[in-house]
């Protein structure tokens, strides 16, 4: 055990531990959500403070070999190295102190460790006047929070298109497939099953789109802006070197904030990357719920596709398949909703220079990322790259509809045609068998009214 | 056109109006959501008043004439009357002072009126120092909130009543009319359409009883504490006399509560009735969901049920029936629940002595018991009394799931009665059909097993 | 009275009435909100239906005459006029059917006044087989909500333009107005007034900015592919000119979706708009609470800058001022943030070929524009314009924060600037007191290290 | 390694591992949030697979010995053990497929273990046979939530209840710490510090009430009911004897579901106890947002109270202490209410026999208990124990409010005291010396006026 002192005491800790006492102290005041910092965010963190030590020495404001000893500790845990030393919870108060805190003392220590010296031993390299020097937690960690997003937000971004592409080929796999389009659950018009992948996949084109361009809003940070964004005891030489080592040590396209006293207070950027996410999750929902009702049968739903078989589905029904997939799909999406009303609440609740639930932001914020680009991974992957139609079904399916009838509109009138759709649903005949009754068109003619090409594809 | 003062100089008054510089300020002041005070908060509002001003007749602090005026004028609004006159937005900055001040000033105007006085002349009636005597709009709001939201419950609760029985008719309707269970959409156990119906009446007689019980929780009031709560201004006399006064002008069990300070400031309680009727907004989206999803088709759907058809469902598709209500029924039930947030946000973020977004929780609440009470009418009379099944599609669905296969887990156990089920999908066969090949029960013993009867009745 | 008769019967119509049957059949069956389509909405499907007309007269399928009285009676409908006979309700089921067929009926029946004929008499143009020609709601529909939407964005996003000139003018004039700066509600280090006016002015930018762009998202409709998408009854010599007529007509950008199917079933680009509305209102919410803050007081508050005053502000204490404006802005943040649950709700269950909840997102959607439209507006013009700074205030509050001693970390280090501020709080010293007797620096340099323009420019 | 089959074919299972094939497969398609099944729904998992080996024994549906041994594996799991064997993802499709069959297996390969078999030799202990005997997922997961639900429940009720007596205990502790009231953030009538405390502890009383209320609503358990609630395959001696073992196994007042089928598909339940939870949130929310208010400073702030130090506040500004304990309950808060959507979104989309999503309501809702009650632990112990109040500050700014006037509307009518308000603001005189200079009242009708006692007790 080793004694480490703070403003409120002396604390023992572990003589194993790179953590110190304000860490310590942290882990003891938020037992919360049992959850620790994002191994994201905790990387990000690193990162940051590398740039900020190389910054620092650039400026001549910590010796080389200082700089240099703390560059490495940053470059280790930036590889993952030490992530069991990262023990605040994820939600915690403070605006991310404890998290900047936590980063400064296992940086510290291990710097100590590599210059030679004994952890705990602050005056080879201290925490704050060393590791944190020309920083503040308030420029610190919204710093990190984007780095770590947008290095996040790319593998969610690739993933859509992953998706998108998997719809795609079912759209030509499937180009052929007629069937019967449904409105408000309503028998409607044909469609092909081709076109129903193309309605999603455009869908999904949009999100990762949305996606793709949000990143540059994340772009500016406020890295220099210390305290409230003023820069306050950060000299400019600093300020300049630090963004651009950062720049480069993270391989995004960070900039400095024109105004930094604007990103170390506002937070509506992760309001709007959090809302697209949402927008994104519409979407899953949208499309895992009509899988699973165009999936539902075997033989009492719409049974017009299957699913891949991915698990027994019951534990009381025998040879019962659920489309597991989806279902989870849809959870994912509606956790995402959820986790985007706490950004949202967490965002709008900032005060004057700071706002002090950006830790709450961040713990959201990556895990809609977290969980987003696993549940598009597992949706393409183990469900719509499998989906097999069942086209007798579709086939049969999509001549008995009587909203058929709608083609009719144009040759005998919406009233005309109303009467023979009502008469198909009252005699059981298809629209087909109706007219061929009827006698007022030729088969011929009828087969082109009915010409499911013609129906689907805008020559009708 | 009449000149009247306040505070920020002089405004001219239409002849006509009853309404006062206070309210013309505040319309000017917040043209925002375009709709005015809820009539019912305006009627609460004048019911309030009245008590107070027969209060502080017997407490001394108001003539006997000018409080009858005074009283007549509350009386008459409370009764409907001048409601043009509450002119300010429903949506307004100042914790419902304009609320508050539209009311003393419309009051002023008619009892000055009725006392044989003109418009304006507020030496014979004033509408601060007359007719909000020993109040505050800090204790007059909140009360008149509570009281409208409880006469506006009563129906809602009686709507659930109602709904209740319809659907208990169907249960007991329906009670013979066998089909298949879904679970996870996919084809289950058998149940019968009764059971569906008997099912969501549960759901909505726990709804029922919520929403009955969550009225008393509204009871307490702060009448009589005036501008914290601490009740400074407000004679004993006068308190005591006020919240009695007011029972016995509402009919409602009101109570003065024990520390007015609490209501003035929290609005816990308005959470906590919005977030019940978010309850009831879950059921209602479910069970209108499920009637969608039943009476989807007519051919390519469930097509189980049959909704009352109540207008036509399209322009283009003649003949087509849309389920117009349950879509109706889901958006209102979609609505509540984002207006549920919109009090939740609203009431989280009070300060200190008092909650400043009060009107934006009374808007929302009292929309939404509104359109709950309106949903819930449409739904019991538009479409669930009318609801008829398709016996031949129930009992044609019901006898080909595979998952009738479970019956047979106690007498083969699960993993050959899995064997059975797979072969029926794969072959078409009715697991009716499978065992009679299979051999290995009499087809007596098999009736027995799939006894639909005993299959849905827990005597399997 | 008239008699009109549909698939359920007949229903009597007011003589006057330009509305028919659907219409009357939907008023009756939804008698939800309140609160009928709005008028923006009504003047879109008006002028979707003359660009319909205008390209169905060009397609020769319509004859001349009767294509210019439908057209005239768009006109009228566009420019305002007949409002009074769409008598729907915003909240109504059948994915806006009946708000299409009203339209229909409307414009049929001025036709025929406009032809000389008698309202009722369908023989001369008929609302479904003339107006509606080439058409369904489920692309008229979501084409109208589109282009209600682009052409109330335009002014919320001027009003956006207009609240960050206001506060870029206040940053510059309070750009000498030194204060204390507050990260966690606690006093910081020194910030200016007009920085703390231009970090908002930043975030206001943003949204400026965003609801610009995302106009473009909303452009791509779905006119021509009537009920799913495929275009079923639309000749293709009628699509390509409805959309052309329509660009004209709106003099919107508006442009043919490549793939129809998709927005007449996916929803997500109104999730997207609506979330940016919200990250919107993230930014009035902090902007407004902030303000709240800044002027509390006059005396046991903060008090560091006055705001207009508006109205009286308290029935019970007299004198006092609220700041009534930012709290309705509050308000109006909280209820778009509301609105935005609605419409995401609603997205995200559209089932397959339709959103048959697209009436409950375009009621929430244009609202949210209105109210955004409106709340900017009055926090702009009622108080960001006229708020005015306390000087004294704020000169008195600056030198007083233990903060300043952050001045000192890169001096004496963090611990012993750690012990001077612990000292000042103890004692009630400035830090400037505490230095001086302290003895470390000479009074000139503490000039320098506590130099108010060098703390708050990033020069320290 | 082992082999092990389901209807997907074989896998290869880690010799050590209690679970088998089914667990493997989950844990493979469901990679989502990262964490797994909550502690607490393992343990009442097993203990509803305890009861019902209870009760099969009982129906002789299992023999003695099997049944001994799979009573003995579940014990050992509701004790804690065996929880690294519950490998299922917390957010899985299925509606709890998983987590069931992960529960089957484990208990089946323990028990097997304690038979002195071999695990994977199912021949001894079945998962499905044996283990699931007379059960199904859907009557199984649903009663473990519930059993969950109420386990986690009484220890946050009784954290409100040491909140309610913490801040009693500061109610009497500063009965007579005069300070000043504020009204939408205004100076408004004087008020003592304990009562602020008094109208907190008030709020915290109805929460406790609540959830000791709402724990009612969860008794009702459908265990028995199986696949859809008809209790398929559940023979009756076994139904009544595993409802009423499992209240003797837990303790709690559980009851068999009068009509199995409703709890079997119905969340409101679920979505009840999370509403009422967000009802607390909101309470939180608003008790740390005053108390950060409050706290703030210490010069240029409120500074009425000081919260205790927990730890050093910036890693910039020495000797900052932030209001850190507050900042993380008004996170905790914002989460619940992002939580409580996650679940109302996964109970309204329930479909007919079933809701699929039942597993994202666990999970939120069982996080939001443990977040809940964590953070009313810390916000006791760590904050309002150790409040003090700044007396001297609370009587200077008491004294300062022109608000003070409104105690003279009774005697000089509002627009006078209006005019003492106005000038006090202007001159910076207190009430009491500008009505020692107006003359109008002597010094000791002045102090009767004024008296603080009168003024916040109901006796002005």
């Amino acid at each position: 055990m080793r004694t480490e002192r703070d403003l409120l005491g002396s604390y023992q800790i572990d003589d194993d531990a790179y953590y110190g006492v304000h860490s310590a102290r942290a882990r003891e005041n938020f037992p919360l959500s049992g959850r620790r910092l994002h191994p994201e965010l905790v990387k990000a963190l690193a990162m940051v403070k590398q740039a900020a030590a190389r910054a620092n020495r650039d400026a001549g404001l910590l010796p080389p070999e200082k700089a240099e000893a703390i560059e490495k500790a940053c470059a280790e845990i930036a590889a993952g190295g030490f992530s069991d030393q990262f023990i605040t919870d994820a939600l915690q108060g403070g605006a991310g102190t404890s998290a900047n805190m936590n980063a400064n003392e296992v940086i510290a220590n291990r710097a100590i460790e590599l210059l030679g010296g004994k952890k705990g031993d602050y005056t080879l390299v201290h925490p704050i006047d060393d590791v944190n020097r020309s920083q503040s937690t308030n420029d610190v960690f919204p710093t990190a929070v984007r780095v770590a997003a947008i290095r996040m937000l790319k593998p969610v971004s690739e993933g859509f298109a992953r998706l998108q592409t998997a719809l795609q080929e079912k759209e030509e796999a499937f180009s052929c497939v007629l069937k019967i389009g449904r409105t408000e659950l309503q028998d409607a018009v044909p469609i092909t099953l081709g076109q129903e992948f193309g309605a999603w996949a455009q869908a999904v084109a949009r999100d990762r789109w949305r996606l793709y361009k949000v990143e540059e809003r994340l772009r500016q940070v406020n890295l220099g802006g210390t305290a409230v964004g003023t820069g306050l005891n950060a000299p400019r030489a600093y300020v300049f070197a630090a963004a651009e080592h950062l720049r480069e040590l993270t391989g995004l396209g960070l900039a400095r904030a024109e105004d930094p006293i604007d990103p170390t207070q506002n937070c509506d950027v992760f309001a709007e990357v959090s809302g697209l996410l949402k927008a994104a999750a519409v979407n899953l929902a949208k499309i895992a719920g009509d899988l699973r009702l165009l999936s539902s049968g075997p033989r009492a739903g719409f049974g017009e596709i299957h699913l891949p078989a991915m698990q027994a589905g019951s534990s009381i029904m025998p040879g019962k398949v659920n489309p597991v997939i989806p279902e989870a799909v849809t959870q994912a999406a509606y956790q995402i909703m959820a986790d985007d009303l706490a950004v949202t609440l967490a965002a709008q609740a900032g005060n004057l220079e700071l706002n002090a639930f950006l830790p709450l932001i961040a713990k959201n914020l990556l895990e809609m990322l977290d969980l987003m680009r696993q549940a598009v991974f597992i949706f393409t992957k183990k469900c719509v790259a499998g989906i097999e139609p069942d086209r007798a079904r579709c086939a049969a399916l999509a001549e008995q509809s009587p909203s058929l009838a709608a083609a009719l509109i144009d040759h005998i009138g919406y009233d005309a045609a109303s009467r023979i759709a009502k008469d198909c649903l009252h005699t059981g005949k298809t629209v087909r068998q109706a007219l061929l009754e009827d006698g007022r068109f030729t088969p011929e003619e009828i087969d082109r009214l009915l010409d499911p090409i013609a129906m689907t594809s805008g020559r009708g």
